[in-house]
């Protein structure tokens, strides 16, 4: 691939972004862990997963407006007709689609080239570590979800099967497990050395709100009655 | 204050409340924490100090309607007017109204009751260690601001001189300075007890970042050209 045909993939990936969990500089932290990944396997086709990696989530609008589709599928329909559109080869838009279409977590729609799951992995180390957290956290703020559920005893819930939707349950129900769920050997190194700052961080927000608490409903049934 | 009072007030600021980051749980850890720094300060009023943080963002609404107000100012006397409107005493509800309006940080309006400066020390203490991380990328994400801004070098900011809106730049103006700003000892030691995380979870996120784009780019401009 040349310049002019990355800036073309580039320039149409930004006229989709959209939220700031998903937006531009999420799409660039994948290529670039992509590319990194890439490294340590033989025979990775650069061109497939650049072109994989800048079109991934150009459907994430289409799903933010109505939840019922996946933006994964719609993505990679986006990215195909584009291609084809553009003067690509049928045969190598069909590979890009299928890196795209196999991109999210389902477990009937698995990636099966190496560039597949490339892409899975670079993507999901994006909800490793600190910048899992944190986009997580930006994700929860845009959708108007609080950091942790308070169960009907006062206690601040550890996020462990809860049912209502909140930054401590998705940590318990994703972020926790995910150090599990790489293809590549690199991605799992790098996501592995720095996975405990989120188990600190979510250790030490749970310790700091649920002591708080703890104290402070004690304390307010004692001055004021329970 | 008997229990009736307390969920008189409590049902007020719960009509009053609104966006995630400021939400009612936030309310109860400034509560909470108020009231574990009044145990080691003589002579608090917890009548005045437990409507105070009760009732200290209630003009949080407004303001973010309207950038132009000050929710410390508004929130102030909204809590005033509830307070005489339901025949509490006009002293009382004057210092209740002097503490919410100098919660907020600003250097020619600094709390002068003790129960002033404990509901201003409660309320940053909100802004410290791990919560404090986890209410900032919140708030981030309901004003749809992004994690860092990328230098037009293609390095990622520190968020250090920053003009552009971001959580590096929040956290370098506001998060890792508040930790000295503290009126009581108790609080200055809950903070510095955790400031640790909010460090690491910070150093951690650029780290992360700052080298997967130093990478990247020059990855990108090897394989297609700069």
């Amino acid at each position: 691939m040349n310049k002019e045909t990355y800036c073309l993939l580039e320039n149409f990936m930004l006229s989709c972004m959209d939220d700031a969990a998903h937006d531009k500089e999420h799409i660039y932290r994948v290529l670039y862990n992509a590319l990194e990944i890439a490294k340590t396997e033989d025979k990775a086709d650069l061109d497939i997963l650049t072109a994989a990696c800048l079109l991934h989530d150009i459907g994430r609008k289409e799903q933010f407006e109505n939840p019922a589709l996946c933006h994964a599928i719609i993505g990679s329909e986006k990215a195909y007709q584009f291609l084809l559109a553009n003067g690509f080869e049928r045969s190598y838009a069909e590979q890009v689609k299928q890196c795209i279409k196999t991109h999210r977590y389902r477990k009937n729609n698995r990636p099966q080239s190496l560039e597949a799951k490339i892409l899975f992995d670079a993507d999901k180390l994006d909800v490793t570590r600190a910048i899992g957290i944190a986009r997580t956290l930006l994700y929860k703020g845009i959708v108007s979800e609080p950091l942790y559920s308070v169960l009907p005893n006062g206690v601040v819930s550890t996020g462990e099967n809860d049912t209502t939707p909140s930054f401590f349950q998705e940590y318990k129900y994703k972020l926790e497990n995910i150090y599990t769920n790489f293809y590549t050997e690199k991605a799992a190194a790098i996501a592995k050395e720095r996975q405990r700052i989120s188990i600190k961080f979510y250790n030490s927000l749970y310790q700091e709100v649920s002591s708080s608490y703890q104290n402070g409903i004690n304390e307010v049934n004692n001055l004021f009655g329970s």
